[in-house]
């Protein structure tokens, strides 16, 4: 089963939270698993979708109480490590659906890139170093339908 | 779902492993998922008992690659945090078994205990302090039958 | 005593060396401490900086050898984390210092700013999102003597 | 300069504390560091004592706030991690002194066992399995001038 990130922030407006959720319940209905921070906003739309597409939903939580996820997570994995944590949402995937995000998002879309975990984008970072467009980094698509197809198509064995 | 962490060394004797594996089969026919290491002994013959009735299991991995999860894993979870994953896979539960073990799994009994996340021990490790006999903290358990019954009687929410 | 974490590549070009050192010795002129990831290029060249005018340096090791630290550490810190040492790099300094970078910098970036750390750019990354360049982030500099003295000023307490 | 972790209780006996300060006065005296959890109970009089000789004293915060460091603290390191910072601590001495303490201090005794750092105890844990005492893994002394004499006599590379 292929384990696909859905990051994004903690609170969200409600055009964001419909992009998530399209995104979960898209990654549902291909077969594959969500792995998130586990907690609202982003978060708890992609899992909401991914639920209502009957999927499975992995929650890797900052604190130290399982109570903390949020209702749509299946496994919830207790780290109390903080945002350290964010390293372990993207190691576990194996590819990345940035959806919007501060800078939380930004340390987790860092983290996916130097491992070599392939980025996709809506709506998220863009990144650029001495003035060159770092285009290639993230792949910045339109919709969730291209954001899964792409998050699939280019994820890691 | 309760989840039940099964704690033991990367290798171990045939005897050990009959153990794991048993009480991995009587978790997963009880309804309870198990968490782990992810790697090979203890860790591995407790997910084949799991996978044998049918349950599932996760594995928090010390190392980057989701390739070094034993075959029996459903989710890896990849930390490359290495011995400070020890830290996640109690957390992560409601109740431990320890199976024998090394210093790994003392470090692992030590973190469950300071959370209050209970201990059950199948032929593990016995502490003492200024000579009182700790007893209390790890309930030792005479069989993987005992062993389950307990863990699930005291798995905390 | 006031510290400040110097962050970049583990291996980088003579010019950005320079920078990485005589941002290190202004540091240590200041009476600032300087806590970097351990390793070489930015980091060594930064701690080469702080030694030359008998500066205190921090090296937050990735890996679980002390002896992984460069020549110029006086307090090798042993993770054994990989990654996850990062936001401990950023978390134990008042204020950041970026030299150039790839994503393990940005990563450390994005942590910084995500907890409130202020961070001041050599030649680093530019942030945006939504088309807005986000100037504001990072405080691009032109010079070590400039990163300096902003690194100085916006220090947290 | 050896980096010795002491590692006890955060809250203590008058009776513990005294042999914590005399600990770290006397590693001090002889010129190695002090690396402990920065908190207060025996971290706080290990450092009190340290700093009495003149020693140079690291703290391994569990939280957010570098605030958080007893007074005696020179280098606070904030990670964040919680629990998992106990793995720090201990991989980041040479030798471990363990001055009574509960099952966080445990935790980082078996850390320490498993990475091959020896500890010395004072009136701290004892370890059996199968009925076996483990009178080696722990050298057991009598006060903190055999304890510090054993401590940097063990001290690894």
């Amino acid at each position: 089963m292929t384990i696909v990130a859905v990051i994004g922030d903690g609170s969200c407006s409600a055009a964001t939270a419909r992009l998530a959720e399209e995104t979960g319940r898209l990654l549902a209905e291909k077969g594959a698993a969500v792995v998130c921070g586990g907690l609202g906003g982003v978060m708890e739309a992609a899992c909401r979708g991914a639920k209502s597409a009957g999927g499975l939903t992995i929650g890797i939580l900052p604190g130290r109480r399982r109570q903390d996820a949020n209702r749509y997570i299946d496994i919830p994995i207790v780290t109390g490590m903080g945002e350290a944590r964010n390293v372990i949402v993207v190691s576990s995937s194996q590819s990345v659906v940035a959806i919007s995000g501060g800078y939380g998002t930004l340390s987790e879309i860092a983290h996916a890139l130097k491992q070599g975990i392939p980025v996709v984008g809506l709506g998220s970072w863009q990144l650029a170093k001495d003035g060159w467009e770092n285009a290639r980094a993230i792949d910045h698509c339109s919709d969730p339908a291209e954001a899964v197809q792409k998050a699939l198509a280019l994820a890691i064995e």
